[in-house]
């Protein structure tokens, strides 16, 4: 059994390409439709009822190009709006963010006190404190609000001072509190992974739940049978024949990046230079779409 | 002649409430009636389309509430699409934030050397640079984006050296380019004035657009006979009468403040936090309109 459907990964603006990176790292075969709702970008401080609104037109759109799953990239609407997205998507699986890294942290944390960092809105919705308490109730969770964590790497301020300072001043009192991982639960923060490590210091693991999130997606996909079908010539292209180290993955080289497609509700100006610090590649292209247009039809 | 009718001011989010501020202060008696699209917030990252659009959609919302004056107190949209809204709105006087401080900027420049921050979008318009030379063409003009001042401003970093850094970051090419004037072009950043003034010295003089736009409104509506009604009891209530000094200004003393309406497109959590920072003052209530129902019907 295959499936040779795109799969569908939404966030509110272009933070999921980290998302999307560790989809092509682990199943390079895979095409994915992206949608980053640039237009409306962030959704980090809005309220729960608009972003179950937003977050809803945004998987619409994927659904409507006949997506094979429907992965929310974006951490503010998997921590407020999962639920409401799952009642109102039947046609295919939905994977938020938010389960895979929680299970993550749940399963790693020996001091049983875990931290976890994300937008204002993620952090408020307790969405990680739950799930991390559904699988380990035992385990203190502290989660802190970075908002200025998504405008610095916009600005490409990765190595600075300015980011260092910031680190310190949202993570100093997390670290006191004793946690021993620390859950990046936003799709920008992987790339500051190296300066918050520095920061926080080697005692603290970081989740990524951009990997995590992946790696579920796999699981998933090999279960229902519903990847994308194999070469023809077995071995010239799979992954396992030309094993690679983390270092050298690159997007471009993976089969399914050059048929995936990247649509945005706006083409901002510096996207390129964002989707580049966030993908470590250049997108092949974009494509404009409407994502307010199904206003009228909502429940 | 009189006009009892409100201004209104539009921004895309809270930033605008210190122009609204400003009319307070110089016209007590005007009622205002404010939108703030912070269901779409920011703006200065989007494209020149996104933001006309966004823009008339706004404007849209108040001509529609018989507004007697339209303020674009937003940097970006006036520097993008003035002339768009001008083109579009027969209806009423259209005033935005550029033209106010460039005027203020171009007259007060002995340098012959102005600096302008804003948005990205902002300065990549150069509608400062226009306008400032279009009265004094032997002016040169630098500008600069500072996308991390508003989000410093939201999360009420004022007084911290991260806002140090950053300013410092920012603004150092600026001074050591001997400007003598800095235009401040978006309306969050007049609450980071002080921290700007001690970074880059006295000898720069910073020209705050929210208070020149305030000015040109109070101007113009003179001039129209546009002015709310004079009090019944002259004398009691009339600002000549009472005068304060700058720093016993309170937004809430106006008679307009509690007449006026403070409409969002979306009731952020942290509404109440950054209205009190950007007005000085609490909102007396804030009620909730739908921004995008629009779209249909636009050119």
């Amino acid at each position: 059994m295959s499936d040779s459907r795109p799969i569908g990964v939404f966030d509110s603006g272009l933070g999921g390409l980290t998302v999307a990176k560790e989809i092509f790292r682990l199943m390079p075969r895979e095409r994915i439709i992206y949608l980053g709702d640039t237009a409306r970008v962030p959704y980090g401080g809005k309220s729960e009822e608009t972003i179950r609104r937003f977050g809803l037109q945004d998987a619409r759109v994927l659904l409507d190009l006949n997506v094979k799953m429907l992965i929310v990239a974006c951490n503010t609407v998997s921590s407020v709006a999962i639920d409401y997205l799952e009642r109102n998507i039947k046609e295919v699986p939905v994977i938020g963010v938010v389960l895979p890294g929680a299970r993550a942290a749940a399963t790693r944390s020996a001091a049983k006190r875990v931290g976890v960092i994300g937008t204002a809105a993620t952090v408020r919705s307790g969405a990680y404190a739950k799930a991390i308490n559904s699988i380990a109730p035992d385990i203190k969770v502290y989660a802190k609000p970075c908002p200025l964590f998504v405008p610095l790497v916009e600005e490409g301020l990765i190595d600075n001072d300015i980011t260092r300072l910031t680190v310190q001043h949202y993570l100093y009192e997390m670290v006191d509190l004793g946690i021993d991982c620390l859950i990046l639960g936003c799709t920008h923060y992987p790339i500051l992974m190296e300066v918050i490590q520095s920061t926080v210091g080697n005692r603290i693991q970081l989740v990524d739940s951009a990997l995590w999130t992946a790696k579920e997606a796999h699981h998933i996909m090999k279960a229902l049978g519903a990847e994308y079908p194999a070469p023809i010539t077995p071995g010239l292209t799979d992954p396992k024949e030309q094993p690679k180290k983390a270092g050298q993955f690159s997007v471009e080289a993976s089969e399914g990046f050059a048929a995936s497609r990247f649509l945005v509700s706006d083409v901002t100006p510096n996207f390129e230079s964002v989707a580049e610090t966030l993908l470590g590649a250049g997108l092949p292209s974009i494509e404009k779409v409407s994502v307010e247009e199904l206003e009228e039809k909502e429940p």
